[in-house]
């Protein structure tokens, strides 16, 4: 009955908004300074439950209307035993390992792990079905990291257990091949570019465990309890939304055993870009598609 | 008033249904026969207005949770002046053209045209900023095609105003190399698989005011009336959803006539993968998130 009660609030803050914006915001501009904005970000961040917050997004969403602000959100996002690394050993002297190798100028073990390059050479690789996609990192940083409205905080955790820390003001290559290239500097150097301080992509000396020391982490998996996208835009500060960066099979034991929470989003098996389109999508319509 | 009475009306349908789904859907499983199906959506084609689209949606939306029958949406979709080519005649002879088709064992004339790899050809080309992006289509396919929910009917107007029939039922190749392939082709045989009658992709003898004499277009530019993204989702199977296939620069002023409705869906210059994102989500969320 409590849901219910709830639903019935927020359903009725919801009829006094759309009149309130339908009838009222033409004759209201910026009568409150641009100062009280953080005020409303904390009261939203203290908020614990869901629906104190989904109330307050809709407040601020509409102050933000009413006086022109530009609505933003910030999510923490680790794409999980992502299929990006370097060729490994055992396959260094493969042909297509070593052609690609030639074509690009480069050594061999500086080569970023592609099966749509190296499938043969791939055959007899372990967990070889996880293993050289780098093309979904790629479409997944492109995604998370062009959103106008919705910030992510992002670090990509590989299949070789790296910890990789994405800078926020990254603007991600949209080509593959200038993709490829920023991975095998990142791999060369441990960070891009090579000489900076302020990296924008970096490789970690932290492990998983450590990052997972300062966040809760809700994994997504079709295993997971059933719930909407916007459940893990409410989620808050604290949270980290862990998703897989591989194309086939499931999370190790150890993965699952680390999340605080395990969600499924689809009734689907959903690809990564589609996990984070639905997660994006609905983030942006809780503060009303600014 | 008329809005503000519609939206009351559609908030108490929404806690009628809220409580319903709560506290009765355990009880019920497959009380119709799925024959019903088509007769709902039928119904939902029929109704004209924006309000009864959704309140049809909403209705089918929760008789499909409660039947456990996947819910589905059809959106026609063509991606406008797309950066989408191969080589023109008048850089045939640079050094970066010739180079590249010799790798890729191709006449020059046959590879497609790519700013990441043809920038200093390109510098005296006309229209520079807005050719040469396939990536852009790459991912603009790979995001419309891979919905389970969202099925997209898919055309590709190019710079070049050659018009491309995508049939629904082709998996996109997630990497750009193969991608591009798979263009080369298509413009060498004028359809791809070659030899096919029933081709997955292919150039039509159609010109764009051939299709619109089929379709009303909707324009979405940053000039349009201000809508929400879930305008496009209720407008019905004899509007297609223009969206521009270049980088930067503006919609050919033809092609701003052609339009029967421009709207825009954000206050923000959005790029194409971030628009189709919110098309897709807000279309998503529409049928509850299956």
């Amino acid at each position: 009955m409590k849901h219910f009660l709830q639903n019935f609030l927020l359903y009725s803050i919801g009829i006094f908004n759309e009149f309130f914006l339908e009838y009222s915001t033409a004759s209201i501009t910026y009568f409150l300074p641009n100062s009280t904005f953080p005020l409303f970000t904390s009261w939203m961040a203290m908020s614990k439950s869901s629906y104190m917050r989904n109330f307050a997004f809709t407040a601020i969403n509409n102050l933000f209307y009413m006086l022109r602000i530009k609505a933003f959100m910030l999510l923490n996002v680790i794409l999980l035993e992502s299929a990006l690394e370097t060729v490994p050993d055992e396959i260094l002297d493969h042909p297509s390992v070593k052609n690609n190798a030639k074509r690009r100028r480069k050594e061999p073990k500086s080569t970023i792990l592609d099966v749509s390059i190296h499938y043969h050479a791939m055959r007899n690789l372990k967990e070889k079905e996880k293993r050289g996609r780098p093309d979904i990192i790629h479409s997944a940083m492109v995604l998370l990291l062009t959103d106008p409205v919705v910030k992510v905080n992002l670090y990509i955790h590989t299949i070789n257990s790296l910890l990789i820390k994405v800078n926020s003001d990254i603007r991600p290559p949209k080509n593959y091949e200038r993709f490829i290239g920023l991975m095998e500097q990142l791999f060369e150097y441990g960070k891009v570019p090579p000489e900076s301080d302020t990296p924008l992509i970096e490789i970690t000396k932290c492990t998983l465990d450590d990052l997972l020391s300062k966040y809760k982490m809700v994994l997504l998996t079709e295993k997971g309890e059933r719930k909407t996208p916007d459940y893990l835009c409410n989620l808050g500060e604290e949270w980290i939304i862990g998703l897989g960066g591989f194309p086939h099979g499931d999370f190790n034991e150890q993965i699952y055993k680390k999340a605080s929470e395990r969600i499924s989003i689809s009734d689907h098996v959903l690809e990564t870009q589609g996990v984070i389109c639905r997660i994006m999508g609905s983030c942006n319509q809780l503060v009303g598609w600014p």
